[in-house]
């Protein structure tokens, strides 16, 4: 499939679409139109079709898209079938929920371990998994070939973190510090508290649009 | 001030903007140019320049924009001054990590209890929140007069939930379920399962467009 250099909105609709097939996948839905998925997901049409011919188009215009098929192009695009392997820096309130964070399964991503500094947690368990002290953090990632490396960790430490996973071979880092991280691997960054002002906006102005 | 339909994209950047912005006020950053800024935040100088135009614009052009001034603007426009109080749905890894957040304070966001419907956590405390059963929801609601409704609670109960909020008079949603909900109140969604499927597609595709 040929596939065009894709714009970072049409690549994070993407799960959007993975998503909605499942569920029509689930409902035994076997064929839907763009007009009926655009529906569906609140997008224009035209959007959807653009989407897809992002990736060279999925289906013949006008008979609507098998489902089966599309969801299997998709997660093709999305990711391949290796299993992922994570570790967690942080093993603080939010790391600890990622270490039991239930979707990791679908996608193929198995965390490992956890890392922290603070002596009263290194050693312990967090759903299995060891936490262990950041020092040993370089010979862990070799070792046992991690690709993944999630910081839950302080921002100060956040770009420090990303730099020294990267030079031990970390292949992606998602990152849950409110700090932007710049590195040469693909980061993608949660940041809450970004997300938490973004509703504070629409409380205080979606209201007075309508005023 | 004035201030134009803005379009979403736009919206999401003001966090990051006012992020930055609070960090060149700690090191004691009296005045920016946007180019500068844009540098900071890896943007276009002119891309800052048309964000701040939504707003009607900030400053002199030429003379670069006041640190202070600017944050204040820009706090402005994303949220008042008025406290906000929260509730979680749903006592899980999630809600409690949510529950020790520390990102609320700053954006004056108060956390006042939990929802469940697991009896071994109804009753209990987290970070000094009462769990309560979700029965309870509507009354507590109004009884406290609770504007946000955070929801860490699976994705069969999302829409519900957001119905029964929005219905005893909660303002917005933060959403933490894998799942799309509609509502005419503000719904901000984290989906983590999505983000995760965005990381996996950078490290399968962007490698492959280097070699």
């Amino acid at each position: 499939m040929q596939q065009k250099r894709v714009s970072e909105a049409v690549i994070r609709r993407l799960p959007k679409y993975y998503r909605n097939l499942l569920s029509l996948e689930a409902l035994g839905t076997e064929r839907i139109s763009s007009s009926e998925l655009a529906a569906r997901m609140r997008l224009n049409p035209s959007q959807v079709r653009q989407d897809f011919n992002c990736f060279g188009g999925f289906g013949q215009q006008g008979y609507g898209y098998n489902v089966k098929t599309l969801l299997d192009q998709i997660r093709k695009i999305l990711t391949d079938d290796t299993r992922h392997t994570a570790i967690v820096i942080g093993a603080g309130h939010i790391g600890q929920a990622l270490a039991f964070f239930e979707g990791f399964e679908r996608d193929g991503v198995s965390v490992r371990a956890l890392f922290d500094i603070d002596e009263r947690v290194v050693g312990t368990q967090v759903n299995g998994r060891p936490v262990l002290h950041v020092d040993a953090l370089e010979d862990y990632i070799r070792e046992n070939d991690i690709d993944i490396g999630i910081i839950a960790a302080r921002r100060s430490v956040a770009q420090g973190m990303t730099e020294r996973m990267a030079a031990a071979g970390i292949k992606g880092v998602w990152n849950f510090a409110p700090e932007d991280v710049i590195s040469d691997i693909p980061v993608e960054s949660v940041n809450l508290s970004d997300s938490l002002l973004c509703l504070l906006f629409h409380m205080k102005n979606d209201a007075k649009d309508e005023a």
